[in-house]
């Protein structure tokens, strides 16, 4: 390839990081929550996702506390669960997304739903009390832990409500803006969003911008 | 959640692939890839991407006859290998990919280089040929491959190009874009990239627009 190209990660790393600050209007977004866009900036390649993103005021505190607590990870998709930098968790914390386990499909059949939303049942109280829920690909998965959370399911710590598309995606977004169920929040409004997203903002919480 | 939503997966499917063919220009798009480029629009929810899409003539073509034959898919995330809907794939073809093997990380730094660059050179020559290569995170993995193209590797059947990202994934597309050795593409000019739309591609070859 002539005339190489940047190949040292932690370069490669501090030089995107540098153009995201230079170009995105990160005017809005305090200071705590900078790495989180910046870093879901760096996901997806569009530094004009500012404009639809909503990062709930105390949303950062309580998914640092999280994980510094050892909470689990409760991902609706594999490509979210992979997506987070396991080795960045300090506590190791357990990332979690049963999608495949044998008894989601049964749940998805006798509901008449998806097997993101079946999987979101899986996730017992002891599980969901203080958890991070990465939600990064299935508008059914918001739309049924809202549910959960109005039959009076414990509170997880942080919900990251990102999934993407075209039905539904906006939507469930939209329901969690209007009446977040009392939980800090992380959202895009309309149809972006995303795995990558998803997983972007927790390893902006487990290691904000540094170079990994 | 006031109003209910729309939860049968077959029916969510339907409905997002007929929102994308009523919104989006799918004109300058050969009939046979269409799939592709519906299920790139689907995995990110924007139909505006259409306008920096290349697919390479004959590249279907090549894709499907590479997964009929049992051809590997070489992906160079656990996102991308993790998106893939493997239940899709008849001939169970290997999806492989080598980020978290021990060897990795001892090329990466005797060459300087990212993880993702690093297990291209354990792709064997062996497994890249007729393979399909799947990128959809690191730039630095793309031009490592047009590297080892230049240095006499034996020829995958298709190259996903899907890099994301701010340094070096514009470049490296339009890298594989000016000269692809030879082999069939799939890409999209500038910034815009990432696992999910790499993994749409393979999901559009195994099974088209079907609702799974």
């Amino acid at each position: 390839v002539a005339g190489g190209y940047l190949r040292d990660p932690a370069a490669i790393y501090a030089e995107s990081f540098r153009i995201i600050r230079d170009e995105a209007d990160l005017s809005g977004i305090p200071d705590e929550a900078e790495p989180i866009a910046v870093r879901m900036i760096h996901a997806c390649g569009m530094t004009d996702i500012v404009s639809s993103l909503t990062i709930f005021e105390g949303a950062v505190a309580a998914g640092r506390a999280a994980l510094d607590a050892g909470a689990p990870i409760l991902c609706d998709s594999e490509m979210v669960a992979h997506g987070i930098i396991s080795a960045n968790l300090k506590q190791q914390n357990k990332i979690v997304c049963r999608l495949t386990d044998p008894r989601t499909r049964r749940i998805a059949e006798r509901e008449g739903t998806t097997r993101s939303a079946a999987q979101v049942d899986l996730w017992g109280d002891d599980l969901l009390e203080g958890a991070i829920v990465a939600i990064g690909n299935a508008p059914t998965a918001l739309f049924r832990l809202l549910e959960r959370l109005d039959d009076g399911a414990p509170r997880p710590a942080l919900i990251i409500g990102l999934p993407v598309g075209f039905v539904g995606a906006a939507e469930s977004k939209a329901a969690l803006l209007a009446d977040s169920r009392g939980v800090p929040f992380v959202t895009l409004s309309g149809r972006l969003g995303g795995s990558a997203l998803a997983a972007a903002v927790v390893n902006a919480l487990a290691i904000g911008t540094e170079e990994r």
